[in-house]
């Protein structure tokens, strides 16, 4: 099996999969803090799409963290093919929810200036500092995705 | 290099391609011939995403053309990484295309019950048929992206 940057049971793997949680949470704390996000099934989806990527990567955090400390190593293909898929299902959830919700703050922002109207009391900054959070966190897991592919693909 | 379905200079991967372009048109087609698409900054990119895939995947139909007819091996190291990053581009952008217009659709038909509105004149359905369009196109270029990865890495 290939040794990558980012491979499970490393340290440059907890920090990526640390990162992931940290701006999934972070996009999930902005998006509740934002009045009225409930009437969007967009922002409701990102809140879930987030959250599960919270508990992947934290999973995967905690796998880590037990690899570095008990030296095991976590390359092997069924756990590795396990990572491809569940970071391919996550990347694609966070992608979809990222977009989807770009695709409201767009809407309102740009197209319909709903943002500039007063009665309305959208939080839309508040919206798209989640959305931007939910992209990094995308980007993140991305990465993952690639070196668990690369992984994998090494050891066929 | 790996011999895999859908790989470039086959007739698998001719079909793929074909496929990739047949729906991205419909999805354009679809999405122009309803009315007042333009007035949605995510309608107007899902058309300019789908055609930069129609371009893309073209010209790699008539490559594979080539490669079929002229018995050309187009498995290069040099081209596979162009069709890898090429196919990555294209695929995140169709997912965002689609993902962003499906949140759009999905505000107006459930949150804010728009579409049963017809006084607005919008045609939902047609919205909607050119998301499915762009979802099905994006699932194509995903197949492709990774037979092309795996290719590539078959060889590094």
């Amino acid at each position: 099996m290939k040794v990558l940057i980012g491979r499970p049971g490393s340290v440059s793997g907890l920090v990526l999969r640390l990162g992931q949680c940290a701006f999934a949470a972070t996009a999930i704390g902005v998006m509740v803090s934002a009045y009225g996000f409930s009437s969007f099934t967009a922002f409701c989806y990102l809140i879930a799409s987030m959250g599960l990527q919270v508990l992947w990567s934290f999973g995967l955090a905690c796998l880590d963290i037990y690899g570095l400390t008990r030296r095991r190593d976590l390359q092997n293909p069924i756990l590795v093919s396990l990572f491809v898929v569940g970071d391919w299902v996550t990347a694609a959830l966070s992608l979809a929810a990222a977009c989807s919700s770009a695709g409201i703050v767009v809407l309102y922002s740009k197209d319909l200036h709903f943002c500039k109207d007063p009665r309305l009391h959208l939080h839309c900054d508040k919206f798209q500092i989640s959305v931007i959070f939910a992209f990094l966190t995308w980007a993140l897991v991305a990465v993952s995705y690639h070196v668990m592919f690369w992984i994998l693909l090494s050891s066929v």
